[in-house]
């Protein structure tokens, strides 16, 4: 987005809109599900809150279709007319290579039952973003009893599954694994496996978040589809005659009758009972309440299965991490799900060590980031190898971004991060945080803040006002990690549900 | 090869044959030699097999001169005329990053007495290959008694013998370790360790691969000679002559004198006494039958003393891994010798995730790669940074190459890809699978064939027939990784000795 | 310094001394404790040797200012007038891409308490530094009682005190870590962690180098000011008023306030009371005499608290290594304090695996390296990716460079290197070994050189004399690391002190 004129803004502003609203429809299945599996999950409440809990998610999700049409029409002015000018946000919007949408994924696949759409490489971007260059984040939606062929990649590749109900295959050396997954279900597809899917779900559709990480080239990787024919081609196409026939010892027509019937492209559907076979002699996924314990099994496990790491009526946030799980240890990777309540907030916060990619599950809202490397008068700063201090006027700029469905963004190590839901419906962010051992999130405002940690001499040397002054700023917020939002403490301690 | 016209291309195929001619009366006691290895090591043989098997071997060293002036002259002419149009295999042979003859090597050394070659930086061939970007292949070819001086370079270095009888002695911190090595040892030297080494072999020439791994500079490395003069020059001639006074305590003329004496090069004769001398001490090699255990001595091992992890009259496979080996381990690397019977192939398989490296000892044959990446309008897809899908019709293209000694190919990973020995020799291949840690071989055709292991329906969904026409295909080949080839396929059952 | 015309480099050599002598004073308190210290731990001095060693110490130190008037007045003419000639030495200055003096460094920070310096990144020099591209090297230097404000950075940060007192503070996630560190400490302030420190010193400047290892972007890293206000400017200014109240709970004029007070910097002068109170309750550094036993505390330790690994009467070398130490483990980096008597030198030697970043911290003199890439014929040849071997001529430069407080040199991994001091001081040289793991000091001169270690066969062959020969050079150094140096050997064996 960094040369769009304003009027192409607005023009692509539209058309996200446009597409959003066409995808509510078949979310809103499954977000009346998370919304009661949030409800139950909530640490905390007793059998009535929870019923309370889940009738508010089944008002939620009724009145959401009239919500969402008159905030199409709103235009998010709302936001706009706050105190950030629209010149300022376009500014930022210019500026910032840390906030990918839907013109930022290339189409992989596409067929009549469903599509893979992968981000970009983060380097095409931005050189800020080299960091990660070895990652790649792409999602696939397919209609229930979607088929989804064959296939390896020369990849790691990380399933989380937000909606439907896969039943996934794994081509082991010596054995076949099958699992029935659901939302929540978190699986490593180790490079190289051969894997097919089919999504049991009769009604629902299939929506899974991949974070990829290539083995053999950096950044880049192939799928590569061998059982299959013409649509997905075949890699076995690729051996000459007279190869196939010494590996096969069949004839030539035999061979190419064989690899010429599929020609439906690598999503298609299957019958009921094409889906029940596949089903049926699968282990559970990530079912077990118990957490695998470190080292032990390689199986799928479910991040809403644990206790949430942090909860209170404004969000929860749910953690799956290298300390506890020998398959992340090795990725060097850090899985959280973050629910933030409508109109509420993440504290401020930065990650000492890990940078931190996040999906937007559902539901909207905005984030601001604190960044030292872009200013409007330097360009990249970090491009030029140097930074400076006090004499030359560093600054922090804010980075900001619309969050909604989809939408992918990045906080590197050390960067000051919050994200806000709007008023109307709950925040859901899957993030990947690579480089994730001995990593700590440090809070910046609420009841475990750094400063608060500080003796009161520093806090006078580095504040210059006395230490009482600084406390009355930040001891007023008790809540930890969630709090409430920007519009909720405006009026005066409305809360939203949940 | 990247821009050979087709004259050139016919020039230097003659020019290599020329090469390999003149190699080739060196090369036969050679082949004699590991065929008797062979033949003793093969599974599964009783004494009288053995004895047949060890007779045929002299057989065909007999009449491989004669075999070999024959097919010079024919010039490959055969295998041209199968089903790939000579058009088609050029364009291949100009896309084809994956291959690398002698042209592709730079002369670091070439006395009266040997030579070493290094293959250039793979990425100077291709973006696809910045995965092995810090990976270097050579090998050393010395006479008879050649002795090779001290030397240290700013790389670990991975030695394989494929001929000759070196002896080498490592300088460590506090001691000398002298190693009489034979064909088919692998010694680690460790990044920086002082090394001379002198063939004890009276007749037979050395021939050894390397696989080198810089420490210091991505891809890049150099001798460093100390003792010596000045051939090779001696960094010892970069100091000051007030730091050498200091240094060695001695006048100038005398420092002086002894580094002006040695100028026949880093690579020259000894006397019988000297190579006697110089081995008298050595501890052997690696020929304890028993493979060390993980974890201890940092000696070199025999690849042959193990017992094959594949094995059948059509070739055996010959493998040292990081899980059973702690120098492997460290390096991430597996390193495996196979052997294809004349006229045999190695099934079609991949990697899953790590990147083959593969020199030809001996022998000639083609390989055949399935290839996402290259594509004849799109060029180097990789280069994009972006993968499609069945839209755009992804297609899997063929990359091929003739094999014959010196010659080295690349299969990265997940990258189906098989090797044919031609009709005359057997075609032997030294592999450094590099990324090896956790890596699984998948067959795709064969016994284990992956499409085996699938369930019925999913044979279904993903060919778009029925299961059993599926199995017909894939069920017929009983073998397991090493085949018939397709000649022998063809003549219905012929089949080479061994 | 890469294209410097000899004009320039008089003028710039003339500033240098000019800004070295306005150090001088500031550093003899240093001086003469740091040269009291190694008196106390130089091994195997009795009482009466320590009382000796500590008064000339003493006289040391009267007499440098008088000294270094005459030193500078000389204008170095006595190296330049040996062997080496102008011209050549200036050549090697022009292509000497591993020495690095005041104008590479930018200024970070600068206020009238302190500042800090940061060397440019090591590939914006040459692409021979390629292999440490992710370090950067940094020096602080702030007045007694000055006081360094919170700040984060995200990149881990190894501190080193080479003067003053720091009491230093580091924020963990559920502690506060106050250390009392002294000249000799090491501490690693892990990436992202809050940290801020006084000078507790009421006389003596606070001198520390600090190696930096970025964890988000190779070889970049930014400080991030939190506690703070409009100078540092503080991070919390970069989000959005909305945001900040709610997540403060505090009115915007409020924040505004606190955020505008502070505005004298990020190095400021604290009060006396002020700096008792932030020391009071500090654990001690490093001052336990007992190593940190491996895997357990993370918090500083002091280089001199250990026996040296190596020490004479020309010098002592101070190191803590991976195998020993938990922390640097995790860093792969060894930490190691040279103390060169003065007139005396290093053996030549070379690293077999890592790669050495030295920061000068006390004295004058120089060094000499032999270095196979630069050519003044070819230019980098590594830029080339080949390397040519007998034939083409390889041979080894010498690169070399005068060593004085604040030079930083790299030796390569496998480059022989050595350092040599001056007549009139004691040179200290503070190194950073990275990829340290494994990594072996191979000496090319003195008691356990490697020609020593070789076959009498093997130095006949290599050097192409009689073995005797050999020996008369190679064996008439008895001293083991630290030699008399190049003036006292040729005015007969005359000893500098200690």
């Amino acid at each position: 987005m960094a040369v769009l004129k304003k009027s192409t803004l607005l023009t692509l502003l539209f058309s996200v809109l446009v597409l959003t609203a066409s995808l509510a429809s078949a979310t809103q299945d499954l977000e009346l599900k998370q919304c009661r599996h949030q409800c139950r999950h909530q640490g905390g409440f007793d059998e009535e809150q929870r019923l309370q809990c889940e009738q508010r998610c089944e008002e939620y999700v009724r009145d959401k279709k009239q919500r969402e049409r008159e905030e199409r029409e709103e235009g998010y002015t709302r936001r706009r007319s706050r105190e950030d000018s629209e010149e300022e946000e376009e500014r930022f919007e210019q500026n910032n290579p840390y906030v990918f949408q839907d013109e930022h994924f290339d189409t992989s696949v596409r067929t009549e039952e469903g599509r893979v759409h992968v981000l970009r490489k983060f380097t095409e971007r931005s050189k800020l973003l080299k960091g990660i260059e070895n990652y790649r984040v792409g999602f696939l939606e397919a209609n229930p009893r979607a088929f989804v062929a064959p296939v390896h990649f020369d990849a790691d590749v990380i399933f989380f599954v937000a909606s439907g109900k896969p039943t996934i295959t794994l081509l082991k050396e010596k054995k076949r694994e099958t699992f029935n997954l659901q939302c929540g279900d978190v699986l490593h597809i180790p490079a190289g496996t051969p894997a097919y899917m089919v999504n049991r779900d009769d009604r629902e559709k299939l929506f899974i978040v991949k974070l990829i990480n290539p083995v053999s080239l950096p950044g880049e990787f192939e799928p590569f589809y061998g059982p299959g024919g013409e649509n997905p081609e075949s890699f076995y196409k690729a051996f000459s005659w007279e190869v196939l026939k010494a590996a096969f010892k069949r004839d030539r027509d035999e061979i190419e009758r064989l690899f010429r019937q599929q020609k439906r492209g690598s999503i298609t559907k299957a019958s009921r009972e094409q889906v029940e076979e596949l089903s049926r002699h699968a282990e559970s996924g990530g079912a077990a309440p118990i957490w695998p314990f470190k080292g032990e099994t390689k199986g799928p496990f479910n991040l809403f299965h644990n206790h949430p790491v942090s909860s209170n009526r404004y969000g929860s946030l749910f953690e799956a991490n290298p300390e506890e799980c020998k398959e992340l240890e090795d990725l060097d990777l850090i899985i959280s799900f973050a629910n933030i309540t409508k109109g509420a907030m993440i504290a401020p916060y930065y990650n000492s060590k890990a940078t931190k990619i996040s999906f937007v599950v559902n539901g909207e809202g905005w984030f601001e980031m604190a960044c030292p490397h872009i200013s409007s008068e330097h360009g990249h700063r970090r491009g030029g190898g140097t930074w400076q201090g006090d004499k030359s006027g560093q600054s922090f700029q804010r980075v900001s971004g619309r969050l909604r469905r989809g939408v992918v963004f990045v906080a590197p190590a050390g960067h000051p991060v919050t994200a806000i839901a709007s008023e109307n419906s709950n925040l859901q962010i899957l993030s990947f945080e690579v480089n994730g051992k001995g990593n700590t999130r440090y809070p910046l405002a609420g009841r475990k803040n750094i400063v608060n940690n500080m003796e009161n001499v520093a806090k006078e040397l580095a504040f210059g006002v006395p230490a009482r002054e600084v406390e009355r700023i930040f001891k007023s917020q008790n809540e930890e990690f969630f709090f409430p939002g920007p519009t909720q403490q405006e009026e005066g301690g409305r809360r939203a549900y949940i």
